[in-house]
Protein backbone atom coordinates (compact mmCIF):
# COMPACT_ATOMS: atom_id res chain seq x y z
CA UNK A 1 0.00 0.00 0.00
CA UNK A 2 1.37 3.65 -0.43
CA UNK A 3 0.53 5.77 1.75
CA UNK A 4 1.46 9.83 0.83
CA UNK A 5 1.77 10.07 4.47
CA UNK A 6 4.71 9.13 6.72
CA UNK A 7 1.93 10.37 9.64
CA UNK A 8 -0.99 7.64 7.93
CA UNK A 9 1.40 5.17 7.21
CA UNK A 10 2.67 4.97 11.05
CA UNK A 11 -1.05 5.24 12.62
CA UNK A 12 -1.99 2.10 10.29
CA UNK A 13 1.15 0.60 11.32
CA UNK A 14 -0.19 0.88 14.71
CA UNK A 15 -3.99 -0.16 14.23
CA UNK A 16 -2.37 -3.26 11.89
CA UNK A 17 -0.06 -4.72 14.56
CA UNK A 18 -3.78 -5.36 16.58
CA UNK A 19 -4.76 -8.95 16.38
CA UNK A 20 -7.13 -9.46 13.43
CA UNK A 21 -6.83 -6.23 12.22
CA UNK A 22 -5.05 -5.94 8.71
CA UNK A 23 -3.76 -2.85 6.70
CA UNK A 24 -6.98 -2.45 4.98
CA UNK A 25 -9.36 -1.97 7.73
CA UNK A 26 -6.57 -0.24 9.95
CA UNK A 27 -6.59 2.55 7.20
CA UNK A 28 -10.32 2.83 7.64
CA UNK A 29 -10.03 3.13 11.41
CA UNK A 30 -7.15 5.82 10.56
CA UNK A 31 -9.61 7.77 7.84
CA UNK A 32 -12.44 6.97 10.29
CA UNK A 33 -10.38 9.05 12.90
CA UNK A 34 -9.44 11.56 10.75
CA UNK A 35 -13.37 12.26 9.56
CA UNK A 36 -14.12 12.97 13.40
CA UNK A 37 -13.11 15.46 15.76
CA UNK A 38 -9.38 16.03 16.96
CA UNK A 39 -10.63 15.40 20.97
CA UNK A 40 -11.90 12.20 19.72
CA UNK A 41 -8.90 10.67 19.11
CA UNK A 42 -7.48 12.01 21.90
CA UNK A 43 -9.86 10.57 24.29
CA UNK A 44 -9.41 7.49 22.55
CA UNK A 45 -5.58 7.60 23.18
CA UNK A 46 -6.18 8.36 26.74
CA UNK A 47 -8.54 5.66 27.30
CA UNK A 48 -6.14 3.21 26.65
CA UNK A 49 -3.27 4.52 27.85
CA UNK A 50 -4.88 5.33 31.63
CA UNK A 51 -6.27 1.80 31.12
CA UNK A 52 -2.74 0.04 30.76
CA UNK A 53 -1.33 2.11 32.97
CA UNK A 54 -3.65 2.15 36.23
CA UNK A 55 -4.87 -1.48 35.64
CA UNK A 56 -3.71 -3.79 38.31
CA UNK A 57 -4.65 -7.35 39.10
CA UNK A 58 -6.84 -8.47 42.00
CA UNK A 59 -4.68 -9.54 44.99
CA UNK A 60 -6.96 -11.89 45.97
CA UNK A 61 -8.59 -13.57 42.62
CA UNK A 62 -6.17 -12.28 39.38
CA UNK A 63 -9.09 -10.63 37.72
CA UNK A 64 -8.62 -7.75 36.16
CA UNK A 65 -9.08 -4.38 38.33
CA UNK A 66 -8.88 -1.12 38.90
CA UNK A 67 -7.88 -1.27 43.19
CA UNK A 68 -5.93 -3.77 44.77
CA UNK A 69 -9.05 -5.78 45.00
CA UNK A 70 -11.55 -6.50 42.15
CA UNK A 71 -14.91 -5.00 42.40
CA UNK A 72 -16.08 -9.27 42.50
CA UNK A 73 -14.06 -9.59 46.04
CA UNK A 74 -14.83 -6.26 47.21
CA UNK A 75 -19.14 -7.38 47.14
CA UNK A 76 -20.06 -8.42 50.48
CA UNK A 77 -23.54 -9.36 48.63
CA UNK A 78 -21.54 -12.42 47.12
CA UNK A 79 -20.54 -15.81 49.01
CA UNK A 80 -17.15 -16.30 49.54
CA UNK A 81 -17.66 -19.45 50.12
CA UNK A 82 -18.24 -20.61 46.76
CA UNK A 83 -15.62 -20.41 44.56
CA UNK A 84 -15.07 -20.87 40.87
CA UNK A 85 -11.88 -21.40 39.27
CA UNK A 86 -11.59 -20.04 35.43
CA UNK A 87 -8.90 -19.86 32.86
CA UNK A 88 -9.10 -16.07 32.08
CA UNK A 89 -11.06 -13.05 32.70
CA UNK A 90 -12.92 -13.47 29.76
CA UNK A 91 -14.93 -16.62 31.41
CA UNK A 92 -15.72 -14.48 34.31
CA UNK A 93 -17.30 -12.13 32.20
CA UNK A 94 -19.15 -14.79 30.10
CA UNK A 95 -20.28 -15.98 33.61
CA UNK A 96 -20.95 -12.71 35.09
CA UNK A 97 -23.77 -12.27 32.07
CA UNK A 98 -25.46 -15.09 32.76
CA UNK A 99 -26.34 -13.79 36.11
CA UNK A 100 -26.70 -17.37 37.53
CA UNK A 101 -23.61 -17.05 39.98
CA UNK A 102 -23.44 -15.38 43.03
CA UNK A 103 -19.99 -16.46 44.25
CA UNK A 104 -16.44 -15.59 43.70
CA UNK A 105 -13.32 -16.46 41.08
CA UNK A 106 -10.14 -17.38 41.52
CA UNK A 107 -8.38 -16.78 37.63
CA UNK A 108 -5.89 -19.53 36.66
CA UNK A 109 -4.18 -17.27 33.94
CA UNK A 110 -4.35 -20.70 31.41
CA UNK A 111 -4.43 -24.49 31.76
CA UNK A 112 -1.21 -26.80 32.12
CA UNK A 113 -0.52 -27.59 28.42
CA UNK A 114 2.58 -29.46 28.15
CA UNK A 115 2.79 -28.48 24.23
CA UNK A 116 2.86 -24.96 24.96
CA UNK A 117 5.18 -25.09 27.91
CA UNK A 118 2.65 -24.27 30.40
CA UNK A 119 3.29 -26.44 34.19
CA UNK A 120 1.26 -25.90 36.72
CA UNK A 121 4.69 -23.61 38.36
CA UNK A 122 2.72 -20.68 35.13
CA UNK A 123 -0.25 -20.76 36.51
CA UNK A 124 -2.36 -19.31 39.79
CA UNK A 125 -2.19 -22.52 41.46
CA UNK A 126 -0.42 -21.43 44.97
CA UNK A 127 -2.14 -17.99 45.75
CA UNK A 128 -5.72 -20.41 45.07
CA UNK A 129 -4.29 -23.23 47.81
CA UNK A 130 -3.62 -20.28 49.96
CA UNK A 131 -6.85 -18.80 49.82
CA UNK A 132 -8.66 -22.29 50.48
CA UNK A 133 -5.72 -22.94 53.31
CA UNK A 134 -7.07 -19.13 55.19
CA UNK A 135 -10.79 -18.49 53.98
CA UNK A 136 -13.59 -20.96 54.70
CA UNK A 137 -14.24 -22.10 51.13
CA UNK A 138 -16.78 -24.78 50.95
CA UNK A 139 -17.35 -25.44 47.53
CA UNK A 140 -15.06 -25.03 44.28
CA UNK A 141 -16.59 -25.19 40.84
CA UNK A 142 -13.83 -25.96 37.92
CA UNK A 143 -15.32 -23.64 34.62
CA UNK A 144 -12.29 -25.21 33.02
CA UNK A 145 -12.90 -25.84 29.00
CA UNK A 146 -14.16 -28.94 27.98
CA UNK A 147 -10.89 -29.97 26.14
CA UNK A 148 -7.74 -32.33 26.79
CA UNK A 149 -5.82 -29.08 28.38
CA UNK A 150 -8.54 -28.43 30.48
CA UNK A 151 -9.57 -31.74 31.79
CA UNK A 152 -5.86 -32.06 32.72
CA UNK A 153 -5.62 -29.59 34.47
CA UNK A 154 -9.07 -30.59 36.31
CA UNK A 155 -7.48 -33.67 37.65
CA UNK A 156 -4.38 -31.95 38.55
CA UNK A 157 -6.26 -29.23 41.31
CA UNK A 158 -8.54 -32.25 42.09
CA UNK A 159 -5.79 -34.24 43.32
CA UNK A 160 -4.13 -30.84 45.25
CA UNK A 161 -7.69 -30.16 46.99
CA UNK A 162 -8.05 -33.31 48.06
CA UNK A 163 -5.70 -32.83 50.95
CA UNK A 164 -8.61 -29.92 52.28
CA UNK A 165 -12.27 -30.37 53.20
CA UNK A 166 -13.90 -28.82 49.99
CA UNK A 167 -16.99 -30.02 47.92
CA UNK A 168 -15.54 -30.16 44.28
CA UNK A 169 -18.00 -29.97 40.90
CA UNK A 170 -17.04 -29.14 37.17
CA UNK A 171 -19.93 -27.20 35.03
CA UNK A 172 -22.37 -29.53 33.43
CA UNK A 173 -21.33 -30.61 29.85
CA UNK A 174 -23.40 -32.21 27.25
CA UNK A 175 -25.60 -30.73 24.77
CA UNK A 176 -26.00 -26.99 24.34
CA UNK A 177 -29.85 -25.50 25.07
CA UNK A 178 -31.93 -25.34 21.90
CA UNK A 179 -29.40 -27.51 20.06
CA UNK A 180 -30.53 -29.85 17.58
CA UNK A 181 -29.34 -33.44 18.76
CA UNK A 182 -28.23 -34.82 15.29
CA UNK A 183 -25.67 -31.44 15.12
CA UNK A 184 -23.93 -32.18 18.37
CA UNK A 185 -20.78 -33.84 17.93
CA UNK A 186 -20.26 -37.57 18.59
CA UNK A 187 -18.13 -36.92 21.57
CA UNK A 188 -20.39 -34.41 23.29
CA UNK A 189 -23.49 -36.61 22.61
CA UNK A 190 -21.81 -39.99 24.02
CA UNK A 191 -20.80 -38.00 27.19
CA UNK A 192 -24.32 -36.63 27.81
CA UNK A 193 -25.52 -39.89 27.56
CA UNK A 194 -23.04 -41.87 29.86
CA UNK A 195 -23.34 -38.64 32.17
CA UNK A 196 -27.17 -38.84 31.94
CA UNK A 197 -29.51 -37.00 34.54
CA UNK A 198 -32.55 -38.28 36.96
CA UNK A 199 -35.38 -36.51 35.30
CA UNK A 200 -37.22 -34.20 37.70
CA UNK A 201 -39.95 -32.91 35.50
CA UNK A 202 -40.17 -29.39 35.05
CA UNK A 203 -37.63 -27.62 36.63
CA UNK B 1 -21.01 -7.68 29.00
CA UNK B 2 -19.92 -7.43 33.04
CA UNK B 3 -16.90 -5.37 33.45
CA UNK B 4 -15.19 -5.66 36.21
CA UNK B 5 -13.23 -2.65 35.85
CA UNK B 6 -14.03 0.64 34.76
CA UNK B 7 -10.69 1.42 33.01
CA UNK B 8 -11.06 -1.78 30.83
CA UNK B 9 -15.08 -0.66 29.97
CA UNK B 10 -13.61 2.66 29.06
CA UNK B 11 -10.96 0.99 26.81
CA UNK B 12 -13.52 -1.25 25.23
CA UNK B 13 -15.78 1.51 24.54
CA UNK B 14 -13.25 3.77 23.37
CA UNK B 15 -12.46 0.89 20.75
CA UNK B 16 -16.07 -0.09 19.77
CA UNK B 17 -16.71 3.73 18.70
CA UNK B 18 -14.77 2.53 15.23
CA UNK B 19 -16.60 1.62 12.91
CA UNK B 20 -16.82 -2.61 12.29
CA UNK B 21 -15.65 -3.23 15.59
CA UNK B 22 -18.25 -4.59 17.98
CA UNK B 23 -17.87 -4.98 21.89
CA UNK B 24 -16.61 -8.39 21.57
CA UNK B 25 -13.56 -7.70 19.39
CA UNK B 26 -12.90 -4.51 21.15
CA UNK B 27 -12.37 -6.81 24.25
CA UNK B 28 -10.30 -8.81 22.48
CA UNK B 29 -8.17 -5.81 21.28
CA UNK B 30 -7.91 -4.28 24.73
CA UNK B 31 -7.00 -7.38 26.43
CA UNK B 32 -3.62 -7.84 23.54
CA UNK B 33 -3.20 -4.45 24.50
CA UNK B 34 -2.82 -5.77 28.22
CA UNK B 35 -0.64 -8.83 27.14
CA UNK B 36 1.94 -6.24 25.79
CA UNK B 37 4.10 -4.14 27.05
CA UNK B 38 2.80 -0.66 28.40
CA UNK B 39 5.19 0.60 25.81
CA UNK B 40 3.22 -1.16 23.12
CA UNK B 41 0.02 1.15 24.21
CA UNK B 42 2.23 4.17 24.68
CA UNK B 43 3.38 4.06 21.31
CA UNK B 44 0.12 3.30 19.75
CA UNK B 45 -1.57 5.54 21.27
CA UNK B 46 1.11 8.16 20.16
CA UNK B 47 0.97 7.45 16.86
CA UNK B 48 -2.65 8.56 16.40
CA UNK B 49 -2.42 11.01 18.24
CA UNK B 50 0.34 12.55 16.27
CA UNK B 51 -1.43 11.48 12.95
CA UNK B 52 -4.56 13.44 13.93
CA UNK B 53 -2.56 16.70 15.28
CA UNK B 54 -0.21 16.68 12.80
CA UNK B 55 -1.93 15.54 9.83
CA UNK B 56 -3.01 18.44 6.79
CA UNK B 57 -4.84 18.92 3.50
CA UNK B 58 -2.30 18.78 0.54
CA UNK B 59 -3.12 22.47 -0.25
CA UNK B 60 -2.80 21.79 -4.34
CA UNK B 61 -4.51 18.31 -4.44
CA UNK B 62 -6.19 17.93 -1.37
CA UNK B 63 -4.88 14.63 -0.55
CA UNK B 64 -3.91 14.33 3.14
CA UNK B 65 -0.45 15.21 3.65
CA UNK B 66 2.34 16.00 6.19
CA UNK B 67 3.62 18.67 5.08
CA UNK B 68 1.74 22.02 2.59
CA UNK B 69 2.72 19.87 -0.44
CA UNK B 70 1.64 15.78 -0.74
CA UNK B 71 4.70 14.34 -1.77
CA UNK B 72 3.10 13.36 -4.95
CA UNK B 73 2.42 16.91 -5.86
CA UNK B 74 6.15 17.84 -4.99
CA UNK B 75 7.47 14.65 -7.04
CA UNK B 76 9.27 16.56 -9.46
CA UNK B 77 9.25 13.24 -11.97
CA UNK B 78 5.33 13.15 -12.01
CA UNK B 79 3.69 15.04 -15.04
CA UNK B 80 2.21 18.11 -13.92
CA UNK B 81 -0.12 18.17 -17.31
CA UNK B 82 -2.23 14.92 -16.53
CA UNK B 83 -4.43 15.55 -13.67
CA UNK B 84 -6.52 12.49 -12.62
CA UNK B 85 -9.57 13.51 -10.35
CA UNK B 86 -10.72 11.20 -7.63
CA UNK B 87 -13.38 10.71 -5.04
CA UNK B 88 -11.17 10.35 -1.94
CA UNK B 89 -7.69 9.64 -0.61
CA UNK B 90 -8.23 5.75 -0.67
CA UNK B 91 -8.59 5.90 -4.34
CA UNK B 92 -5.16 7.31 -4.92
CA UNK B 93 -4.22 4.14 -3.12
CA UNK B 94 -5.87 2.64 -5.31
CA UNK B 95 -4.32 4.16 -8.32
CA UNK B 96 -1.06 4.27 -7.13
CA UNK B 97 -1.25 0.34 -5.70
CA UNK B 98 -1.39 -0.07 -9.80
CA UNK B 99 1.72 2.03 -11.19
CA UNK B 100 0.20 2.46 -13.74
CA UNK B 101 -0.54 6.45 -13.36
CA UNK B 102 2.58 9.29 -13.39
CA UNK B 103 0.63 12.50 -13.16
CA UNK B 104 -1.26 14.12 -10.61
CA UNK B 105 -4.17 13.58 -8.69
CA UNK B 106 -7.30 15.83 -7.49
CA UNK B 107 -9.15 14.60 -4.42
CA UNK B 108 -13.02 15.64 -4.65
CA UNK B 109 -13.76 15.10 -1.45
CA UNK B 110 -17.06 12.90 -2.40
CA UNK B 111 -19.46 13.21 -5.33
CA UNK B 112 -22.54 15.24 -6.09
CA UNK B 113 -25.53 13.42 -4.09
CA UNK B 114 -28.55 15.19 -3.93
CA UNK B 115 -30.00 12.47 -1.48
CA UNK B 116 -27.28 13.00 0.87
CA UNK B 117 -27.41 16.84 0.30
CA UNK B 118 -24.06 16.72 -1.24
CA UNK B 119 -24.06 19.81 -4.06
CA UNK B 120 -21.19 21.24 -6.02
CA UNK B 121 -20.59 22.90 -3.65
CA UNK B 122 -19.18 20.76 -0.99
CA UNK B 123 -16.78 19.36 -3.43
CA UNK B 124 -13.16 20.75 -4.35
CA UNK B 125 -14.42 21.68 -7.41
CA UNK B 126 -13.21 25.49 -7.39
CA UNK B 127 -10.02 24.90 -6.39
CA UNK B 128 -9.89 22.13 -9.60
CA UNK B 129 -10.88 25.09 -11.73
CA UNK B 130 -8.32 27.52 -10.19
CA UNK B 131 -5.62 24.77 -11.03
CA UNK B 132 -6.69 23.57 -14.48
CA UNK B 133 -7.00 27.91 -15.29
CA UNK B 134 -3.13 28.52 -13.36
CA UNK B 135 -1.69 25.34 -14.97
CA UNK B 136 -0.72 23.99 -18.00
CA UNK B 137 -3.16 20.64 -17.42
CA UNK B 138 -3.52 19.41 -20.93
CA UNK B 139 -5.52 16.60 -20.12
CA UNK B 140 -7.88 15.13 -17.13
CA UNK B 141 -8.85 11.58 -16.05
CA UNK B 142 -12.38 10.78 -14.36
CA UNK B 143 -11.17 8.24 -12.23
CA UNK B 144 -14.68 8.51 -10.59
CA UNK B 145 -17.20 5.51 -9.09
CA UNK B 146 -19.39 3.89 -11.99
CA UNK B 147 -22.62 4.89 -10.12
CA UNK B 148 -25.44 7.12 -10.83
CA UNK B 149 -23.77 9.90 -8.59
CA UNK B 150 -20.61 9.10 -10.21
CA UNK B 151 -22.00 9.73 -13.54
CA UNK B 152 -24.06 12.92 -12.87
CA UNK B 153 -20.19 14.27 -11.30
CA UNK B 154 -18.86 13.21 -14.13
CA UNK B 155 -21.26 14.75 -16.50
CA UNK B 156 -21.48 18.06 -13.93
CA UNK B 157 -17.37 18.48 -14.16
CA UNK B 158 -17.27 17.74 -18.04
CA UNK B 159 -19.84 21.05 -18.24
CA UNK B 160 -17.51 22.88 -16.65
CA UNK B 161 -14.08 22.15 -18.09
CA UNK B 162 -15.75 22.59 -21.60
CA UNK B 163 -14.55 26.08 -21.56
CA UNK B 164 -10.53 25.08 -21.12
CA UNK B 165 -8.78 23.51 -23.64
CA UNK B 166 -8.47 20.22 -21.75
CA UNK B 167 -8.61 16.01 -23.08
CA UNK B 168 -11.23 14.86 -20.77
CA UNK B 169 -11.29 10.99 -20.23
CA UNK B 170 -13.53 8.24 -17.79
CA UNK B 171 -11.63 5.56 -16.20
CA UNK B 172 -12.15 2.37 -18.87
CA UNK B 173 -15.40 0.30 -17.69
CA UNK B 174 -16.08 -3.29 -18.36
CA UNK B 175 -15.78 -6.63 -17.37
CA UNK B 176 -13.47 -7.21 -14.72
CA UNK B 177 -9.88 -8.77 -15.92
CA UNK B 178 -9.90 -12.68 -15.10
CA UNK B 179 -13.01 -12.54 -14.54
CA UNK B 180 -16.21 -15.03 -15.90
CA UNK B 181 -18.59 -13.49 -18.47
CA UNK B 182 -21.66 -15.32 -17.16
CA UNK B 183 -21.09 -13.86 -13.46
CA UNK B 184 -20.86 -10.27 -15.05
CA UNK B 185 -23.68 -8.21 -14.01
CA UNK B 186 -26.01 -7.35 -16.80
CA UNK B 187 -25.27 -3.90 -16.72
CA UNK B 188 -22.13 -4.21 -17.19
CA UNK B 189 -22.02 -7.06 -19.66
CA UNK B 190 -24.38 -4.59 -21.54
CA UNK B 191 -22.53 -1.80 -21.26
CA UNK B 192 -18.91 -3.45 -22.35
CA UNK B 193 -21.15 -4.69 -25.64
CA UNK B 194 -21.81 -1.24 -26.36
CA UNK B 195 -18.46 0.63 -25.50
CA UNK B 196 -16.65 -2.34 -27.36
CA UNK B 197 -12.97 -2.04 -27.76
CA UNK B 198 -11.45 -2.31 -31.62
CA UNK B 199 -9.13 -5.42 -31.50
CA UNK B 200 -5.29 -4.26 -31.89
CA UNK B 201 -3.92 -7.88 -31.19
CA UNK B 202 -1.62 -8.68 -28.24
CA UNK B 203 -0.78 -5.62 -26.29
Amino acid sequence: MNFSSKLIEEAVQAFASLPGIGKKTALRLVLHLMSQEEEMTDTFAEAIVKMRKNIKSCTCCHNLSDELLCNICQDTRRSKQVLCIVEGIRDIMAIEDTAQFKGTYHVLGGVISPIEGIGPDDLNINSLLERIEKKEIKEVIMAISPTIEGDTTIFFLSKKLEAYDVKISTIARGVSFGGELEYADELTLGRSIVARIPYRGKD
